[in-house]
């Protein structure tokens, strides 16, 4: 099977499209651009972070079958840096032969977080106890039979932690029911977990999977503040992730890169958080860190070529640069002397034009075989300020 | 003397302006956006490789002294990627105040490469034995003493090795002399080498010194082909070759990344063969293999930044992907995928629209600790054609 190898088997201006432009838009496109391709961003933003390297930009929603088209025009392929994406419009292209990758039926599945955890449950892939929310009467007895704390979930169009709510005991119920007012939401268990970690896996058309080395991930605010890579997890716990990270993938089908989220509970379980069929904000360090970053990782996945198992060259640490809680609007970054006195770190600054709180500006990697991550951590977040622009 | 430091030391949008759009001027402007910077580039042509993740782009020639004083008015600080810069615009420039870094003394010095020699000379820094040509008998003389070969080279605007003659006897040379005719030419005592390497050395406007590790450098037809890192030289050789590279940044002054090309001889004596003073081929392998590229070095050199000494994550070898012999035209490159199936490996396309006989159109560098280099060569070489496209 080489489906359409003989397409992109030859360096010639392959051209790429994708939609989004943030800062995932920004690094893939830098990839695609060091490798040999034209790259095609559809944002609304005129100043999205990836416009400053696009060959074209096209202005318009994410959600906009139109602009969708639009783009399939300028391009040979398209891909997606954000699960927005109009599934109809992308679903449409793929049936009349366009190329559209990951599949907009696997972004279909995975769009929605009910039909997600569905999914991979019936795939007999481990995930969280978790229920779709019919009524306020349904929601009280789930949570009475699991007990509290549960996780009242917006199903789409959430990110971040933003479509989350904690319920803690029974009289928070109606209050996070009117949060999510008008919104379809979904009921899990709550995980006590005593870590989180994510792999990145790809999968090419062919059918090759391969994975990066496992991330530990820490979130401030429901926001991932830091990852430390390798993960610091027994050998078991690692075999278990990676095998249900392939399990998943197996199951999914699609090509490209793919983040999955998992928890690791009090008793060494691992059950699958989230998916997100992208390149991931904890799959960043493999830029530095890795033979191959996530963002070649994909392309290569979606053009059909070989995908090899990325190695580590180093231990690495990542640490976002977010916006503070108090201030919106143009901002500086403070700190850069310092921070360039650390050896092995290296800053990546998304071009933003204003700051909000816990927004995603920027982010270091510091590669480092011998240095204690959380010391680098808050090294880096002592160094590194945001403040609001002084001129 | 900490000089522009608060200029730069907060994160806001620095406006960096380079001479030349050529592949270096690229890499360094993929490095300077990654960061946090806009990148004006000055290039005749409008298809340059930075064109394509350029800000802006100003079409005119390197020696036109008014697009260099257009290109100040765009950006904070100017550099170049090439030694054809008009150093008497950027000597005006500098002298009015405005940042050009290398400084324009500097690159004056080096632009010639009779003067470069004879400052390296003066400072006492080894270089082969070498005289200004002022006429044939004067030539005859030199050789009569010095013996055969020679090396006739051109004094100025010469690149890869096109600027160079070699006399094997006094047969050739009048038409050696007639090969140059009308151009400032030196001779020089030919070495015969058993090693040809090279040291990226950076130094920022405070002087600090740092270095990357030592590239064994394999030229074809005057070209460089491959870089093997680190140097398989003894001990004695890289602390030699290192001590001379200082010796020559703290001689040379100007701030910025410098690339210094040495002779090891027969009896292991260390010999400066040419400088450039900008990002250079056989630096290319930083990217991948170092905490920090030579186009980092460079940027964190010219903005007065802490200066690390990189650390090398990897063993590399880099290969440039040079143009046939044979053909001169639109091009495509097969053999992507073979390429891709080796461990580690990594493309550059620079994306220039036609090639020429050995053109530089892109490089691979392939990380790997435990690969016998010349066998990668030996692979990328087959695996990678140059042919005309076919379409």
């Amino acid at each position: 099977m080489t489906l359409y190898k003989d397409k992109f088997s030859i360096i010639k201006p392959v051209r790429l499209g994708i939609v989004g432009g943030g800062q995932l838009g920004k690094m893939m496109a830098a990839e695609a651009k060091r490798m040999f391709m034209k790259v095609v961003i559809l944002d609304p933003s005129v100043d999205c972070p990836a416009s400053s390297i696009a060959d074209k930009l096209i202005i318009g929603d994410f959600s906009d079958e139109q602009k969708i088209y639009d783009l399939s025009k300028e391009v040979d392929i398209i891909t997606y840096e954000i699960e927005l994406a109009n599934a109809t419009a992308l679903n449409n292209l793929e049936e009349s032969g366009f190329l559209v990758h990951p599949s907009p039926k696997t972004l279909s599945i995975i769009q929605n977080k009910y039909r997600q955890k569905k999914f991979l449950r019936d795939s007999r892939i481990t995930v969280p106890d978790f229920e779709l929310v019919s009524s306020e009467e349904q929601l009280k007895n789930y949570c009475s039979i699991s007990g509290f704390p549960v996780l009242l979930k917006a199903c789409e169009d959430s990110y971040d932690g933003r479509g989350n709510y904690l319920i803690k005991s029974e009289n928070e119920i109606s209050k996070a029911l009117t949060y999510f007012s008008g919104r379809q939401c979904m009921v899990e268990k709550f995980v006590n977990f005593k870590k989180e970690i994510s792999i990145m896996v790809a999968r090419n058309l062919s059918g090759t999977i391969s994975y990066f080395p496992i991330a530990e991930n820490i979130h401030e605010n429901h926001i991932l503040k830091t990852s430390i890579i390798p993960a610091r997890i027994s050998k078991e716990t690692e075999k278990k992730a990676i095998d249900l990270a392939i399990m998943t993938m197996k199951s999914l089908k699609g090509s490209g890169i793919f983040g999955i989220e998992m928890f690791i509970d009090e008793d060494d379980n691992v059950l699958i958080n989230e998916i997100a069929p992208r390149p991931h904000n904890s799959g960043h360090y493999s830029i530095e860190a890795c033979s191959i970053s996530q963002f070649e990782q994909h392309i290569r996945a979606i053009l059909n070529y070989p995908l090899l198992q990325p190695s580590l060259l180093s231990n690495a640490i990542m640490v976002n640069i977010l916006g503070p809680n108090n201030y919106t609007g143009p901002y500086e970054i403070t700190g850069i002397d310092d921070l360039f006195a650390i050896p092995g770190a290296k800053i990546h600054v998304y071009g933003k034009l204003e700051t909000k709180p816990s927004r995603k500006l920027g982010h270091v990697t510091v590669v480092s075989n011998n240095m204690d991550p959380l010391l680098i951590k808050c090294n880096v977040e002592d160094f590194l300020k945001v403040r609001e622009a002084s001129s």
